[in-house]
């Protein structure tokens, strides 16, 4: 088999940018860890997410894998300098890609994210974004619930609208025109932040994003093997869950993972 | 220092217990363990809720403890049995107290339960129950969101009124007296549960039950051997979080943990 892409992620989430990851490389080997004995990251600490990203990245490492995607916000945030100092392949993140696009898309030069709890408070966005455009002001907010809601596949009824009215009305009368999704399970949500914020928003989804970047890393390694389009999907926990709830981040019927032992899980 | 009584949970939850245990029995050491690094256990498999249980009970061994309170129902539901075998001290749940009290107060005897996933998954509360009572109906019903609404402290908002009318609607209409709230979140969603259910509707808190027969079992063991008061709360991850929001349960401003290592976390 030839050297796969690792993507690992807390969970479930990271499967949003699995999805866009295939649809633009289908041909390309991919491997997936989630996290599922550990998640969710966004509550818990830097040094706890560092730790566990770097136990998940020695598990892929060990299957044979020729680039990196963090795909997760949170650990993104918090470990993504730390992990590409710890280990030199090619490491991806999606905060970056996040960033760039939304610089790029703003004309009010107001710029919202929504996150964890643990991605708001680390600034990494607001970091990446000042990095790339100074000028470019950043207003960012933790929006818990909504995590919760997409795993409930409450994605579109009144209590998902409630939550987002609730959560995004400090965002609403600022002139941002541009909301960075920062979050691997926001995009599930898209249509009700969308409905609650206006028309007039442009919504950054992090995934397609990132495997943009995915693409054109490869590309300008001249890595681009394509393989056999094989995907091998690992979790730290039993699969059940994984599988019934991946089903619908994925929209692959026949989602089938293997549980391993990482780090301490 | 005199043996304490050790408490785990997998998070923040079971300080609603605690605060149950201080009211009866002020007196007694107490030692807390939140594993906030592996929380919530309610989405988890049972064999990994089993060996975070039982890593979680050796340090509180470390700790001198005369007596095990595991004051999670997911744990109590899937790991209590085991939990016993292993370590011969004396050990309560949360289910059992919380079965027997809902037993007692059922008039129509039909008994409604909500809890996490793993909980009502494990049918523990139902087997329980039928155990005391055969003849008992038992509904049971997850409510995975009221966690994550009780953490955020939306506890008597719109938000919480609408998620709990969506949860609960399949419980109604079907002649149930008592409703066993069976997560240690659960108790501060009183007001809101029993808004929805109707006053004609017992609810049954494990806390309460379970300080009940923690004091019930110090006594018949005469292990009752008051202390300073003293209590010491240790969690896996960093403290803030835990703190921040333990406030809230505890109603005690000063609450403040220590960080410890716990299995392979």
């Amino acid at each position: 088999m030839q050297k796969a892409i690792g993507i690992f992620d807390s969970g479930i989430g990271g499967l949003t940018v699995l999805k866009e990851i295939i649809a633009k490389l289908p041909d390309e080997n991919i491997i997936y860890l989630g996290d599922t004995a550990r998640v969710p990251y966004g509550i818990r600490s830097p040094e706890t997410v560092t730790r566990y990203s770097f136990e998940n990245t020695r598990f892929l490492l060990s299957q044979e894998i020729k680039m990196l995607v963090v795909a997760c916000n949170t650990a993104s945030a918090i470990s993504l300098e730390a992990v590409k100092k710890e280990f030199p392949l090619p490491v991806i993140g999606v905060l970056e890609p996040g960033a760039r696009a939304a610089v790029a898309a703003t004309r009010t030069g107001r710029v919202g994210v929504i996150g964890t709890e643990a991605t708001i408070e680390s600034k990494a966005y607001e970091k990446a974004i000042k990095k790339l455009a100074p000028d470019v002001v950043v207003h960012s907010l933790a929006c818990p619930l909504f995590v919760q809601l997409a795993e409930e596949g409450w994605t579109e009824n009144d209590v998902a609208r409630l939550v987002a009215e609730k959560y995004l009305a400090p965002l609403r009368g600022l002139g941002i025109d541009t909301l960075v999704l920062g979050c691997t399970h926001y995009p599930l949500l898209k249509p009700v932040i969308s409905g609650v914020m206006g028309e007039g928003i442009m919504l950054i989804d992090s995934a397609t994003e990132t495997a943009g970047e995915v693409a054109d890393v490869l590309d300008k390694l001249k890595w681009r093997q394509p393989g056999e389009g094989i995907r091998k999907y690992y979790v730290t926990d039993t699969p059940t869950r994984f599988e019934k709830i991946g089903k619908r981040f994925l929209g692959d019927a026949l989602l089938r993972a293997e549980q391993v032992k990482v780090g301490g899980v």
